[in-house]
């Protein structure tokens, strides 16, 4: 067995290139007491960690030069020094960008079933879907009949946000890029309605799917589509605004200032952090899986193979290149 | 007695010159049935009015073309054929920028007290008063210790906010135009700092006012000078979005896009309007009459004295030209 790390050369200016990670040759280190040999299986890749790679104060702590990176990770267990914990058994937890990590027993849980794709882990059941739980009913609360809007709508977040909210018998109205994703949103996800950002007549297509104006609009990814959106907000919207996809490889994000907009709408609009509803985090795990069991929601996931590929599947969430959850397969161990 | 109204004359383009208003001479009506024959004393100007000018759908309805502006008026009854109302008695109400309004006695309320100066009823005990109270504590909930940021510091709005934050055990730092605002700020209502944005290192004075961030903006203007204050916002800041009087008058309105820094702070915003706070009128009533009497609450008012000086006055609002509330005195009748 042979260890291999990506680690951070340099912070990115733009879109992050290849010459910003770096593939490293290292040891694997024997567990200590309590502690866990995991090999990596799913490594998943998010878009707040563009935010982590500037040198910036933010909710995150920045990622450090020449260390490795590190996100969600689901994982075998290959040695065990823990007693909750034996060989093959299926953890999830914040680790390095490594094939193969020692870390403490308690920085991983083991999953719920291995019944389920073990890929939700990282998507629906994982931090994702409870970005899009959290944010939809603390921040957005649809109620039947109103119209709900998500922008990146294909997305492991967006895709989520807007089965929940037909759930909740809102009206869904999703933005997404191009005609295949736009018809997935209709067709697969029974979204009543999909706006490609991508077409000439965006404004116009969104206008016609929004007769009644917006009530909540889940917001992913800012810029110019959300301009559009806010010109929409009916009288009392709520905006959980989770990310800002479109303007994280920017210098520069002007646009329209929203204060008069909100004023006149007497809209709310809210930035929040998955970490901000861990006190529900049980209740919505359970309700998550039982959706998913009941096929109330579906994913879509897009897996690229091999550890090598991590930059390139990382750049994809920015160009619109993955279709639901990005991850990347790093071992045939659990198949 | 002679009776005037000032009416709209087109939709103005940014600052509204004295072009889009029009002098009348008109009749008196004698009041009907449940009818008041009421004199106005004071007019109240308001810088949302520069909003019902426009012809855009908004929370208010546009004001007509040829037909006489309007806002809250104080005045006196001269002639009332309702029971509940004798000659002189003092009333408020949203009337016609006439000298004489002949109006139903249900569209009235007398005040509460004439111990008070008359035109407080048009400021801190009235619109801009519950204004402030309603935005800052329902959305705002300023805490002990907290630093609360209120633009727009010395108007009409701006001056209550932070005096009630005051009140509430907070650290309260106001943006004002000029030293003469900023000194009236610390001096004479006991904000902790004051900063002009007027001034060449506004930056810098006003990093060096937050050194612990801020909790709580009250934004009532908009522009520039908010982008700067967003970038210092804590974890979960609130931001009561009254106003963006910068803006008004502009045709763009770019800036910074929010969305990023509202996720980096977990921080909300929302667009208030007063009449969304109606159920607690009484109760914010009865408290700031308490406040104002107690001295807690202390405020400046610019009068301007004439019927013909209305226009003047309006602008006076968005130039920075009136301190405090600005009203028009239209008769001497209640002197």
């Amino acid at each position: 067995m042979k260890n291999e790390q990506i680690v951070l050369v340099k912070r990115p200016e733009g879109m992050p290139g290849d010459d910003i990670f770096r593939f490293e040759d290292i040891d694997i280190n024997t567990p200590g007491d309590n502690e866990l040999l995991i090999e990596s299986v799913y490594i998943s890749v998010d878009p707040y960690m563009r935010g982590r790679m500037n040198d910036t104060k933010s909710y995150a702590k920045p990622f450090d030069i020449d260390e490795p990176l590190n996100g969600h990770v689901l994982g075998r267990v290959v040695e065990s020094n823990a007693e909750a914990f034996k060989e093959n058994d299926v953890v999830t937890g914040h680790l390095s960008w490594k094939k193969f990590n020692t870390v403490s027993a308690d920085s991983v849980s083991k999953v719920a079933s291995t019944e389920v794709p073990l890929h939700l882990y990282l998507s629906t059941l994982g931090m994702t879907g409870h970005t899009a739980y959290g944010g939809l009913l603390n921040i957005g609360k649809p109620q039947a009949g109103e119209t709900v809007v998500v922008s990146a709508a294909s997305g492991a977040v967006g895709s989520v946000v807007g089965q929940i909210a037909k759930i909740k018998g809102a009206k869904v109205v999703g933005i997404a890029g191009g005609r295949e994703k736009v018809t997935y949103l209709t067709e697969e996800l029974s979204f009543d309605a999909g706006v490609d950002y991508k077409a000439d007549d965006f404004k116009e297509q969104f206008a016609a799917a929004v007769p009644d104006g917006v009530d909540v609009y889940f917001e992913n990814v800012g810029g110019t589509v959300s301009d559009e959106v806010f010109k929409h907000l009916n009288r009392f919207a709520r905006i959980p605004v989770c990310g800002a996809i479109s303007s994280y490889n920017s210098k520069e994000d002007n646009g329209p200032r929203v204060q008069q907009q909100l004023i006149k709408s007497q809209a709310l609009m809210q930035g929040f952090l998955v970490a901000q509803f861990e006190d529900e985090a049980e209740e919505a795990s359970k309700q998550l899986a039982q959706w998913v069991q009941e096929g109330k929601i579906k994913s879509e996931v897009s897996i690229a193979e091999g550890f090598d590929k991590i930059p390139e599947a990382f750049r994809n969430l920015f160009t619109g290149g993955n279709f639901g959850k990005q991850i990347v397969k790093v071992s045939d161990s659990l198949d």
